[in-house]
């Protein structure tokens, strides 16, 4: 087993666990962070510049030349190029992290949030019961907290809150209902969640719903990924098994609320702290995780159960936080625009730029949300699961033995995520070798992967020696007998580059659609703004080289990390960005491509690479 | 086993399920009826007069004394006197049942009832989405139904309820809340449940909610009683268990969860079409229901968790009812007088009679309320549950093989529930032979049984023989060795004398510290109103003699059945209902008789029997 350590990040002291060998960088993500890596994590910009305040990790040569040995020796390092090797306390200054002059969210940090929740506590002490003063036990609280309702949970703790601390207690209460009533005065303790529900990944944020700080972070892949690995094979499954619905809705609620555990393990609370949770997701996910059948998005027109959002109790929904937990679950757009985008619109403020402004969440499905002159319009393409490592032949996901990155000169450089031997490959690496072999004319711009003297006569021998033909197909070496963990070649296959080019298409066609509605070009584009966890470590150059975003100045690509789980964080923390999350729904439109007779034309032409 | 034999009363249709011999006015009472039975069961003043509309009964003797013979081949049946020994279709004519020319309530049928629900059902046909009409599931609804805010259940159920028939769906709504959509029209199913909750006994009744009609009716010994007889050992369990709370309540629970599926099967239902449900019982039985920790009840001051009226969710008690179903618990006055009185009174109107007037509902716990000039005070008396046949050496319920009725003359006269041999007493039997035994010389007025020779002279030699003396105690053989289902003598025993003078000798103290509150003397009162199912059998005499009730003309004594069952059917169907419960409660003053220094005073002399 792979040994993991605890990398703690200051001053927001949130803590994930990874494996060694895990780049800083990484481990910043899956903490929640966006860093800087304009170089996309080459170790040359200096832009990820972080502090080791505990822990050791040895400087790389990239790090000996960015910083002098008194920087080195007080920790700095680079993020980017610094590997976990023990449990680490590491320093992120704000310049690390993505900001942007144009006011544009980049992370979920760094950004002010407005902290104005719902949750109020109220500690009170009651005089005891005497001949005189028989009142029932509610009436006397009644006495000291104005609550025009309650719930029977707080009844039925209210004796025994009473009398453990000699009447005094603290009232919990949102919007005049009293969800509970705890022994003893509790009002520093106040939690929420926010959760991003993913086809494939999980993320739940614990955050302090006072002070708005996020107190931990942890993921986990969703289970339902053993019943296919898109949202179309679980609505089949739906669909045509009575208990279809029961079994996939149970597999991500036990997985959420296992979050939900870690969570509280990590930050030392009890889960009956948390009174409030906010919930984004795809459509699918979101109706699953309500427990409302997805059927009917498996059918022409692809109608969702609800558009609005929801304000649900966490004990309906068997949640493992409070019984009478608030829960908002996001509003819909319509058709498979869920609540992820909703939620990524209000954490970017996609249409508060004042320019056109594209969103582009590129998961297992893919969400484009297009934001022009006030009005906003979105559509979801089946990008597949492509970018996650699935449906590629070496395909896994970014964990360590992945290659993460490949870079082709006078041979074939791949970078392994724990510096060990290669796996597989993972998305970025996927674009990455899909852009140098289409530099280095080893690709053609059908997606054909060419004979060894087919190839350019300058590409140097080591490189065309990596194309090896089988069954009349060529494919490419990757990894060689020696950095390969099986000791055989690991090889990237043509029908791989078909399967990029399908996601690819589907992406580039989809917003080509969505600039067209708006009469808008390519270059009208002011910001492009990339979420995702997939979409922090893609090199800006290697996407725009296949195709995959919009051709248009490097600098007008953003990189906006988790923006679904800070836009849940947002909507958990001020009923304001849960009105704003309710407009944004009303003063969107879908578009949904399957009806658009234009979306087989774009979708096409999409699939071939673009000439360099 | 002994045969079970169903009993249909007409015109309301409700059944019951009975044994062998029981005689047809019992049946009558399990399915919520009081008969008007002046001479007390005699079959001598006719009044309880039936008809058999369906199956056979032998005529009796008094019937064919009472009925000429055309009658007697319709059918007509004095209820008393009938016995069940087939199923049964029987209609009651009103003039049979107990009402009052006073307009006091004297049973749970007959008296108009406000029908008013809170539950509304509307029937909607709404166009089918079409690709240029793809608004989801739930804004197609709210086109066609008002719905401020709906239940997650509601959203569970939408996608299938709409496509189920043709997008003819029934919305079920309650004050602005969407309880649920059904496919296909519904609008004329809806029940509720108005539930009693005693300590040793559960009665529930099915009410159409649209007609007020009663559809069912069934009861179930409270499975609490196999950890206690009283509330005060519940409660004592609840304090000394950590789980004491968990298992009591899950008992009770378990039983009115059975009694709802019976009254599904009788009546035909699913328990999904129940929305609506009120419920009344005693503090400690309310308190328990709901969860809440009864052990300050246990203690002095003798606090109780709450005394206003809850609205609570059917999913949030586990009731076995739509889950979204609201549940109405009636307001308590304090201490242990509880929502069962409060029913009470507003099934009666006690505090509109316009005079003063008493209820005494005598179960285990015995309540009593006194309304005079626009106020109430009301108290609890541990009775105990000697007429509930507990703690009296052969005491049983009022089930087949009881004595429930002595009467001395010549001889000694029992009758025996259900024509078999004796196998206990019952508490209506034990009333009547202890005020037999009074004014038979043989009991004292202290309530010594006396000597044989120290008996009246006139004593009859065959009645003077049943006098046995051991370790120098009289006792008095109530059934002979033939009478006897053992084939012993069966005794009534000194002990179970002193059972009766201290259940008895509390309610009259009780009654006397009331009195005594509002200056009244018991010649003042107007009414007194006798609740519960055991009320309805006491021999009104022989209740005088032994000074259980004030000393009032006897026809000032009214049966009124099963009130608090009736006051939650009046709940049930209409919100005024429920705000006269809660101004019932603001109004009425709790009188804690633990803390008046004169109760021990009044409850020493009421524990002496009167002199004739």
């Amino acid at each position: 087993m792979n040994k993991l350590f605890s990398v703690t990040f200051e001053p927001s002291g949130r803590t994930v666990k990874v494996s060694t060998g895990t780049p800083l960088a990484y481990a910043a993500s899956r903490a929640g962070f966006a860093m800087n890596t304009p170089c996309g994590g080459a170790g040359t910009c200096g832009k990820c510049v972080v502090q080791i305040r505990s822990g050791n990790c040895l400087p790389t040569p990239e790090e000996i030349k960015t910083f002098d040995e008194n920087r080195i020796r007080a920790g700095f390092r680079l993020a980017c190029q610094t590997r976990v090797t023990e449990s680490l306390v590491v320093e992120i200054p704000d310049s690390s992290l993505l900001q942007s002059g144009q006011k544009i969210l980049t992370a979920d940090t760094g950004e002010p949030v407005t902290v104005s929740p719902r949750i109020r506590k109220t500690a009170v002490t009651l005089p005891a019961p005497s001949q005189d003063d028989a009142r029932s036990d509610l009436d006397r609280l009644l006495t000291a907290i104005d609550a025009p309702s309650l719930s029977l949970t707080a009844l039925q703790h209210l004796p025994r809150a009473l009398r453990l601390e000699a009447y005094s207690v603290t009232a919990v209460s949102s919007d005049g209902l009293l969800l509970d009533v705890e022994p003893g005065n509790t009002t520093a303790r106040a939690f929420g969640l926010a959760f991003d529900i993913g086809s494939t990944t999980l993320v739940g944020t614990l955050v302090d719903l006072f002070s708005g700080r996020d107190v931990a972070v942890s993921s986990r892949i969703n289970p339902q990924t053993s019943f296919g690995d898109d949202v179309l094979t679980r609505i089949l499954k739906c669909r045509e098994e009575s208990e279809g619905l029961a079994i996939l809705r149970n597999a991500v609620l036990s997985a959420v609320n296992g979050i939900i555990d870690d969570l509280c393990e990590q930050a030392g609370i009890e889960n009956g702290y948390i009174y409030e949770a906010a919930f984004a997701g795809n459509s699918t996910m979101q109706q699953i995780f309500c427990g409302c059948d997805p059927s009917p998005l498996g059918e022409l027109p692809f109608v969702p159960v609800f558009t609005a959002p929801l304000r649900l109790r966490a004990a309906d929904l068997d949640l493992a936080i409070h019984p009478e937990g608030r829960v908002f679950i996001f509003p819909q757009l319509g058709g498979f625009v869920g609540g992820d985008t909703v939620s990524g619109i209000i954490a970017t403020r996609l249409d508060r730029i004042g320019k056109p402004a594209l969103l582009v969440d590129i998961g297992t499905n893919g969400e484009i949300a297009l934001a022009h002159d006030g009005r906003i319009i979105a559509t979801s393409v089946a990008a597949g699961p492509a970018f996650e490592g699935a449906r590629i032949v070496n395909g896994m996901r970014a964990s360590s033995g992945a290659i993460e990155n490949v870079s082709i000169d006078e041979t074939v450089k791949i970078h392994i995520i724990g510096e060990t031997k290669a796996a597989g490959i993972c998305g970025t690496g996927l674009i990455d070798a899909a852009a140098e072999l289409l530099r280095n004319g080893i690709l053609d711009t059908t997606g054909r992967m060419v004979d060894p003297d087919e190839a350019p006569a300058c590409l140097p021998d080591a490189v065309r020696a990596r194309i090896v033909s089988i069954h009349g197909e060529n494919h490419f070496i990757l990894a060689t007998r020696e950095e390969s963990a099986t000791g055989d070649p690991l090889l990237l296959f043509q029908k791989d580059i078909r399967e990029l080019q399908l996601a690819n298409g589907a992406i580039r066609a989809g917003i080509q659609i969505l600039l067209k509605q708006f009469g808008l070009a390519e270059a009208d584009l002011a910001a492009v703004l990339l979420a995702g966890a997939f979409g922090n470590y893609i090199r800006k150059a290697n996407a725009l080289r296949i195709g995959m975003l919009p051709a248009v100045p490097p600098e007008r690509i953003h990189f906006v990390g988790n923006a679904a789980s800070f836009g849940a964080k947002r909507a958990l923390l001020a009923d304001e960005e849960k009105d704003y999350a309710g407009t944004v729904t009303r003063k969107s439109r879908h578009v949904d491509l399957s009806l658009d007779p234009e979306f087989m034309n774009e979708f096409s032409s999409a699939m071939m690479f673009p000439e360099s």
